[in-house]
């Protein structure tokens, strides 16, 4: 227990991501700050509101400049915000010339744009760890292609399906979310800068010109003032929710998997017990599991944020920096785990084939209603099929042996019944699932190479 | 009180919308499981798993036929989904041709796809309501493009703004989910087949040419199976989300401009009192923040759905029935009084001026510390004009004349501290946010027109 | 999918109660509503603001009247709360004596009593229902003291339990639950009369006699006026979330206990499928985690309710018509599903038996250790059970032989690995759980007997 | 933006708690897990399990034992939980007597424990900083007693109240929530001492001596082993989100008597912008209703955790890591704003008395009607009063003159329409809130003495 797993000296190696906390770090996010600062100064010189030479000056006193993070605590804690404290840094490492800083900006402009340049740094993060995830899963579905498992419904053994399509199943929602980055991204990257009450009067009618200047220095995006308009900062939420339930599902499918009485699969590294000898606990995916419920309760504040009062919203506001930094670092905590996971992806096939020669192969029913609905009608041929599971239960042996019994003759139950049958349609649905993700793939690595 | 405000007697005036129930009750709802059943038994004809004929047979038996709800139900109360209820009532009624109905479909096939039918004609009445409530928003914040008022930052007078920008910044959220519409309805109105364990195992290989077909005839359309996948139904949530968080940023606004002590403005029918015959409370807009709050709290458990175990989870999958026609049917009923509020804005510009005059006119305060920033350094502006405030604190006076008095001479404080100034660069703002809205709203009304 | 699946045909027989939803029916908290208006005519007369005799008239009158609820509706689309067209309609019914209703009242004044009216006879309910869920689960826990089974932590084997031990520590929160009633009962039903703005101006200085008079009448506590203070409600709705969580505990646990590939017990009546004849879904027991899913989405609706504006705040308080009804009905349906899955647990050895002997009896692994760590360092004896399990893990066997070949001589490994060794502790921890259910169990059989 | 507002460098000042943090801390939470295992070592010794000696020698070696965190990390990493790490660290210093240690323990029962202790420490802050803000409350309850001010409902003017009632009504959900601390403290802070799986199989028939004797020897309550019955956890997340929503009632309060156009009231330093000289923002409050949302948003989080699958669960169990020191945190944090704001609260009468007389004085109609309810029928003396507001109006003037004017002769109308009526109604009703608190504020006052 310590007031921020994802961040803590003991629970940050399990919940957190170090990567993605340096991205969101303090430091990280006051030098956005005065990077903007520096841009805006620049801007507002080049369209003749600032005195001419004063940019040059400020870039040079501010290059390197690392803002004391206690002394803009301070000022958090009397204004709300850190920006009056950090633009007083900032005049008095400018000398005069600092005169030019923060012409026409309001302190949300500053916080804004700063935490876009963060999340679009995280962004990147995740265009880089998604696909290689998806690829993952893709060489893990194609491994197991051929791996017949009893496929589950409402927890029961339902008809056999393959371990490849289930991990192509868990590739499925992935895939989509990695389409959507580009244009969450251009939503969300752009930069803020609307002024005391969001109409840039003071330095009208330049506004959009030094927004236009500032986004092309800062690589951002440029569209209308959205002081008001939270509306992609709810989406990047809503995103991070359904990457993190898309993980929870894999890894809640390989808890059940790795349960002592199935043990068909296992992924990870099993952790110790402090008593107990033998076990092997799925620490990994209990961690996605953990995390993926924590995004999901953040994300509502995201939403209450998305309305905020009149023209700025103190109170309203402040909810984002309680919940996307949280969400971002444990979305990338649980790609990092869920890599681990499918890169490391066992099955146990012969603990699977008991499980399809359960009850007789109970597992073939369906198929066994289909092939007797050649000869009968349909619910004729499921009643049958349930007679069949009677003698089953009662006396043992097959299904296809009661079938062959009770059933009409002619029909070749080892095929009919045999649980291979669902290798060719469930690898053709795999392909078809992965078939959207190659370009995806093919894109990331060339990335890396570059 | 009663247990379902969107649908009770007593409530739903006030917080259903009846359109939307409509289209999502369970009336509706069975008879897209119909359609999709004659559609199943059209392709499984087609592709020559089902007699001949059968099909043809089963749509003229079930043509106008409107399943026993009560008999579904109690089918529901042992089997979690109606559709064996279901089948058996359309296998009654088919008679022997009956045989050939629901060939390998499972029950989530039928309910999934039957909801996103319900889900595609309910995207359909946003489709109609949103440009004619941005189309709205456009009017009145053309009517108010010179109704200056006291923009409000942190719940404090900032600098001046227009109530027409104000307009505009409510309708530009709505504009962005607008846009989105019809990449949402792609995403979410998907034919769902794929059998007991999702590979169409019962069929194969005929699967995905069925789906095609299905989608086809009930003008769906037609990708992978996603009885796992979840996502594109967390994104309707977060899309009701985003739009509700939207309205309800624009009711909030309206609340507080239409409180006694303002009396800025004022939007829709007041509501009475049983005992204050005074009052004209804002009910439409409290309804609207209301159901905002009601749609952020069901779309957790989407969330929570989309992670679902296996191959299919009857406990999750139950989750989005939950929240899903909620959420919607909220939106339905927020946008409706959305449109009314946005007809029927009024402003009430002497109430306005006198918060504009208020404190000797401390609202242009930012605009004097600029005009000063011409003659001194920036913090010696602010501070002289701190010190100006001060005199008309003590004293009274306007803060022109404070600053005439101990400021530089020569600046036209009467033009410098003009609110009016505030006009052109809302102006600007504003026609920017509507430039977007030209292609939704024409489409909207040329749709109309048809 | 129907608008509300607590009380659609085909879903209520499901997800609602049909109890819990008359107790909160529109008519039935419409009818308490008129009971209010009644006791205060009658508490005004008597402190001599209103007319003698108009009470009696006013009782007569309105004798088994039943408001018109779709006339209630209308009212509420405009006032935002059906007050003010109740009291039209029944100085209506009453003529000339009705102008002593509602006397010094507000709407809140009414909605909220009738309200804990309603609430009342809700709590009555979960005060019948709770102590029978206890009683049965006792019942259960007795039935099943002997029973071995598996112990699973992090869904691993661990140590031997008994069913019986599961079945007390399900029943473990239920008996705090039910012991906490009265007092939330006391804190919730509460009079609510403070008029206009809370302080029963109108009717000074009798305000709190009244108060106290119709709370007399109604069966009502008398406490503060609590327009503004819905810390009780609150309560309320976290209690219900607790009593739901301990039930989709128990249910969670029924679930993988009845995973095809363990099958150690069955609790309900399973649901069959549309297409596999061999399946037997737990149904109630996912309907019972689907419902305090849902309880628990709602519940954050009510604390944003209790952060209400002013005197009186008319979207906050909405918001707890929209969680409370619901989340009580839920709470009734997930107690009806749990009584039955209480008094239908079965429990299956021979599969448990396997899962105690899986691994050559790991499951014994701690208690190996223990046993060697009579003989040798803690962590040498952990060491070596290790090593015995690599035995078991090779070459077969059990854990008793592998010990025996490579630990000290001389243990009675038969006796120290004996699963049954756990039945004495958990009878003991089961019997400390179920004597403080003692006194609840006793109070409510009596109370049935009158 | 930082990964932690409640402990980040720049935010921690505005939004955290440096004492609560403290007693929450790593290092703090690890000193209690080593008290437990000091604590279990004396109690396996009295109960013959461990060799005689070796718990002084654990006792001796583990004096001011301060554990690796960044090791315990490592191990959190691998495990899931830091305790086999700590176990491992414990060992190594104690050297062969550590053996005797962790004996018959889980890793869950050590967290737990250590857990709680942390818990008890802030319940503590908790209950010395409520009765603190309480009195604080009814100093300026006493203060304001006679400060007349419009009373608001549904955002207008309703009937006028007093400053005094409104603060003393800011108290009253503070007084129940204190009069609850004991009770939560008994159920919520007791030893977990359970073994593996949660029957203390491996220290049988001494389990529950065990736990009495650690708990006796660290200050806690005991009761039943409590792995799977989280009830508590979800109570004391439910008691913070009730404080922190009465203390949003305040802070919302406060922002909206603050607003510009109101002025009625102020409290806390008002926060200075980076553009606007003239703004002081009500960071204090505003920060209250922020960190209020925080808490609400954490709390279903505990409701999942507490339906743990079987006797433990990895994943349900961390998400109150993930929630409860979070919520504590912000808790404490919003008790200091409350003190704060509580203490520095300011009324501005001049502008109260400007509402009071807004509209003619319409804020006196209910009297209005009330005072003409002798005369006539209460419809009819509703009607006469809303002519009269049209003629105040329409010409100006006051509600009493235009009553005189077209009502019946000989009312006193300057009595009738006094706001001064509401100061004894009001004094009397705050001062049935604070006859509770009594006791509270004594007994903290005479612990503060000691």
């Amino acid at each position: 227990m310590t007031p921020t797993p994802l961040t803590g000296a003991v629970t940050a190696p399990l919940y957190g991501d170090p990567e993605a906390t340096a991205l969101l770090s303090e430091a990280a996010v006051a030098a956005h700050m005065v990077s903007f600062e520096v841009a805006l100064a620049r801007a507002t010189e080049a369209v003749g509101l600032t005195e001419t030479g004063s940019a040059d000056a400020i870039a040079k006193a501010l290059d390197g400049f690392a803002p004391d993070l206690v002394g803009l605590g301070q000022g958090t804690a009397s204004a709300g915000v850190p920006v009056p404290a950090l633009v007083a840094q900032l005049r008095k490492a400018c000398g005069p010339e600092g005169q030019a800083l923060h012409w026409g900006a309001t302190s949300q402009d500053v916080v804004d744009t700063a935490t876009v340049m963060a999340l679009r740094d995280v962004l990147g993060l995740f265009a880089a760890r998604l696909p290689a995830l998806i690829a993952a899963l893709k060489q893990a579905s194609e491994d197991q292609a051929e791996t017949v498992m009893a496929g589950r419904t409402r927890s029961q053994i339902a008809t056999p399906i393959t371990l490849g399509l289930r991990a192509a199943n868990w590739a499925a929602p992935l895939i989509s979310l990695t389409e959507e980055l580009p244009s969450l991204r251009e939503k969300l990257c752009r930069v803020q800068f609307g002024g005391a009450a969001g109409n840039n009067l003071a330095v009208a009618p330049h506004g959009d010109e030094i927004a236009r200047q500032i986004a092309e220095m800062l690589g951002l995006f440029h569209d209308n003032v959205w002081h008001s308009d939270r509306n992609a900062v709810v989406l990047l939420g809503a995103w991070c929710a359904r990457v993190a339930a898309a993980l929870a599902k894999m890894a809640s499918d390989l808890v059940v998997m790795g349960r002592s009485e199935a043990a068909e699969g296992k992924a990870g590294k099993g952790g110790g017990s402090s008593t107990m000898p033998q076990k092997a606990n799925p620490v990994g995916a209990e961690a996605i599991v953990t995390l993926a419920a924590y995004i999901n309760g953040l994300n509502p504040l995201l939403v209450t944020a998305a309305s905020p009062l009149e023209e700025r919203d103190g109170a309203k506001w402040a909810l984002e920096w309680f919940a996307l930094p949280q969400i971002l670092i444990a979305t990338a905590a649980a790609l990092r785990h869920g890599q681990e996971l499918a890169t490391s992806l066992q099955a146990f096939p012969d603990n699977m084939a008991r499980m399809l020669e359960a009850n007789g192969g109970a597992v073939m029913s369906e198929a066994a209603s289909f092939a007797l609905a050649a000869h009968m009608p349909r619910a004729d041929a499921q009643g049958l099929v349930k007679d069949a599971l009677k003698i089953v239960n009662t006396r043992g042996g097959t299904l296809a042996d009661a079938l062959a019994e009770i059933g009409p003759k002619g029909i070749d139950w080892a095929a009919a019944l045999d649980p291979k049958r669902a290798i060719a349609p469930s690898q053709m649905q795999a392909a078809a699932i992965f078939a959207r993700a190659a370009p995806l793939i093919e894109t990331s690595s060339s990335e890396e190479d570059e």
